[in-house]
C-alpha cells in the first residue's frame, strides 16, 4: 500500500496503528481485524511478520491511542483511518477523536493518513478534512476521484510524496510501476467527474436528497411503530432497525458517535428487510444507502413508501417483533 | 496478493519463491530484489517480516532451485514466476527450467503460480502456460483479461481457489472485498475481449507481424553494420542494442534463454534510440515492443524504416560505436 510504504520509508519506522473494523481494502497491509481483547490481526494467509506491524485500537478510545503512542511511538510510522468512521460512518467517528490523533501523532512524529477513498469528493469538495478543518499528513482516495471507474491516488505533504520522485544521484526511491496506472479511461473520467464536483453544488445536493430520505424512513419507522432509525453523514446513510433513538433532526448525529450502540441485527431481519426492499425494486447496499446527486425528491418518495410496504410485510410475517436475537 | 494468500493459507507456509528481476505488480508480499549474491529483497517502507518470507533465485538456475526445496521446502508455500522469463521474456526462461520448477514443486508440496499478466491470451488463448503444455496450480491474469481496462484475476486448481467461497458453518474463509471488484466496464471489456480472442486467431496474426518486424529490424542493423539484434516470443519484442548475436530466424530462440547475455546499455544509447525513434512517429515502450493483431504490414515497414534512419542519426551522432559504457 502505497501511502504506508511512503510513512515507513519517511519514518524509519514498521508499526501502524489501525482502528478496529475500518475498512482498507484487501491490500497485505491493512487487512485482518483482532479477536476481542486483542490489537494484532489475524488473516488467514498473510504472514506473521506482515500481520504483527498492525496495532488495531478500538475507535473513539482517546486513552488507548495516547498509551499505545506514549509506549511505542517511536516504532509506529503510522496511523489510518476512515476518515467518519468505521465502515464510512455505519459507527461513526467522533470529532474529539479526530482532533486527538491529529494532536497526538504530531507530537510523537507519526504520519497520520485519512482514508476517503469513500469520503472524499462526496463529503464537500475538500472530502471529510475540509468538513473537519483538519489536515491529515497524507490521504488515499478513489471512487468519485476516477469517476466511476477503477482508480486511485494517494495525496498528502510533498515531503513524505516526493519520496516517490527519481533521484538525480540515482539513490532509492519508492517507485511506482504498475499494470493499472495512467489508465486513459480512468484518468479521464476522474479528470471530468472532479471537475464536475468542484464547486460543491452537486455534494450538496445529494446530502440534502439523503436528508429528505432519512427523514422519510425514521417517519415510516415512528409510524408503523417499528423500532429502528436511519442515520447519516452528508450523502451517507444507514439503516438501524431495532435503535430506539432517532436523530433530532430525524437525520444526522452530526460529526459524532452514535449516542448508543445500535442492538445486533439477526440474519432474518437483515434478509428480509433486503429482500422486501428488493421486491419492491430497491437495491440496498447492505445495511447502507448513498445518495447521488441524480438522485431526485421522486426517488425518495418512492424508496420511502417501499420501505414503508417492506416493514409492514415484515411486521406482518414476524408478528413477534422485528428484532431477532443475532444469528436467526 | 490474492494467490499468494490463498496459497499461504492451504499450505500453512510462509515463505515464497521469485526469481531475479521477475515483476509481480507492487504488491507487498511480492516487491522488491535483493542485491548481488543474496536472495532477501530490499525495498524502502517495506517491513522486514514481509520482505523476509521472500527467497529471491537466479532464473535458469535448476541446481539453486532444488536445493533451497529441498532445504526449506516444508517452509515454502508457493513459487512464482513471469512465465515467459523476467520483463515479459527480456530475459527468456528457458522451458527446461519450467518442466523442472513444475516436478519441484509438486514433489515438495510448493504451489506454483504462473504470472501471465502479460502473457496470457497473448502467446495463446490458453496462455504461455498451453504454449509449454505445462499447467501450474494458479495463474494471475490481467490487461487482455480485461480488454485493456483495469482488471485481473487469479485462476487456478479448485482446492485452493475455493477458500474463497463461503462456508456454510461460518468458517474462516479468504475473503476478496475491494472497492474495484465487479467492476462493470471492466468486466464487459473483458468478456468481449476475451471471447474475441479465443480461436486464437488474433495471437497468430500479431505473433505473424511481430516475426516481420523483428526480421525487417534485424535486417536493418545487418546492412546499417550497427551490432544488435531484436529477439522475442509470439508478440513481445525485445531490442537488444550490442547483441552481436541474432535469432536464426531472425525473430525468436524460441522458448530458450538467449544464447548469451546482451551487453549492458549506455543511458545514452537508450535514450539516442527512444528519441530517434520519436522523432520519427514511433513511441517505443522502453526496449520493447508488444505487436497487437491491429498492426499491419504496413505499421511493419513503416517502423523497420523509422529503425533504420534512427540507426543512421545515432552513428552519425556517435562515430565512435553505438555502445556505450554503462552509464554514459
Amino acid at each position: 500500500m502505497m501511502a504506508l510504504r511512503l510513512a515507513r520509508a519517511f519514518t524509519g519506522r514498521e508499526k501502524i496503528v489501525r482502528l478496529r473494523e475500518h475498512f482498507h481494502g484487501w491490500n497485505d497491509s491493512v487487512y485482518g481485524q483482532p479477536r476481542a481483547e486483542e490489537t494484532t490481526p489475524v488473516a488467514p494467509g498473510l504472514p506473521a511478520g506482515m500481520l504483527a506491524t498492525s496495532i488495531v485500537l478500538p475507535q473513539n478510545d482517546v486513552d488507548a491511542l495516547d498509551r499505545t503512542l506514549r509506549e511505542d511511538g517511536g516504532l509506529i510510522a503510522a496511523m489510518i483511518f476512515e476518515t467518519t468512521g468505521a465502515h464510512w460512518g455505519t459507527d461513526p467517528i467522533d470529532f474529539d477523536y479526530v482532533r486527538a490523533a491529529r494532536e497526538l501523532t504530531l507530537r510523537h512524529g507519526v504520519v497520520l493518513i485519512f482514508d476517503e477513498v469513500i469520503t472524499g469528493f462526496r463529503v464537500s469538495p475538500g472530502g471529510a478534512q475540509q468538513a473537519y478543518g483538519i489536515t491529515p499528513d497524507m490521504t488515499t482516495m478513489a471512487k468519485i476521484l476516477a469517476g466511476g471507474l477503477p482508480g486511485g491516488c494517494v495525496a498528502g505533504r510533498a515531503d513524505l510524496i516526493d519520496q516517490i520522485a527519481a533521484r538525480e544521484d540515482g539513490g532509492e526511491r519508492i517507485s511506482h510501476p504498475g499494470t493499472f496506472n495512467a489508465n486513459p479511461l480512468s484518468a479521464t473520467a476522474g479528470a471530468t467527474c472532479l471537475s464536475v464536483v468542484a464547486d460543491g453544488e452537486h455534494q450538496a445536493r445529494a446530502s440534502a436528497t439523503a436528508a429528505e430520505l432519512a427523514r422519510g424512513m425514521n417517519r415510516a419507522f415512528v409510524e408503523e411503530s417499528v423500532a429502528g432509525c436511519v442515520y447519516g453523514q452528508a450523502s451517507m446513510l444507514h439503516i438501524a432497525p431495532g435503535m430506539d433513538v432517532q436523530p433530532p433532526d430525524g437525520y444526522s448525529w452530526g460529526w459524532c458517535a452514535l449516542p448508543k450502540r445500535p442492538p445486533p441485527v439477526g440474519r432474518g431481519v437483515a434478509a428480509a428487510l433486503r429482500l422486501g426492499m428488493l421486491n419492491e425494486g430497491i437495491d440496498l447496499m447492505g445495511s447502507g444507502m448513498m445518495v447521488s446527486s441524480a438522485h431526485t425528491m421522486d426517488d425518495v418518495a418512492r424508496t420511502v413508501d417501499a420501505f414503508r410496504r417492506t416493514l409492514r410485510a415484515m411486521k406482518d410475517e414476524q408478528p413477534n417483533g422485528l428484532i431477532s436475537p443475532p444469528g436467526t
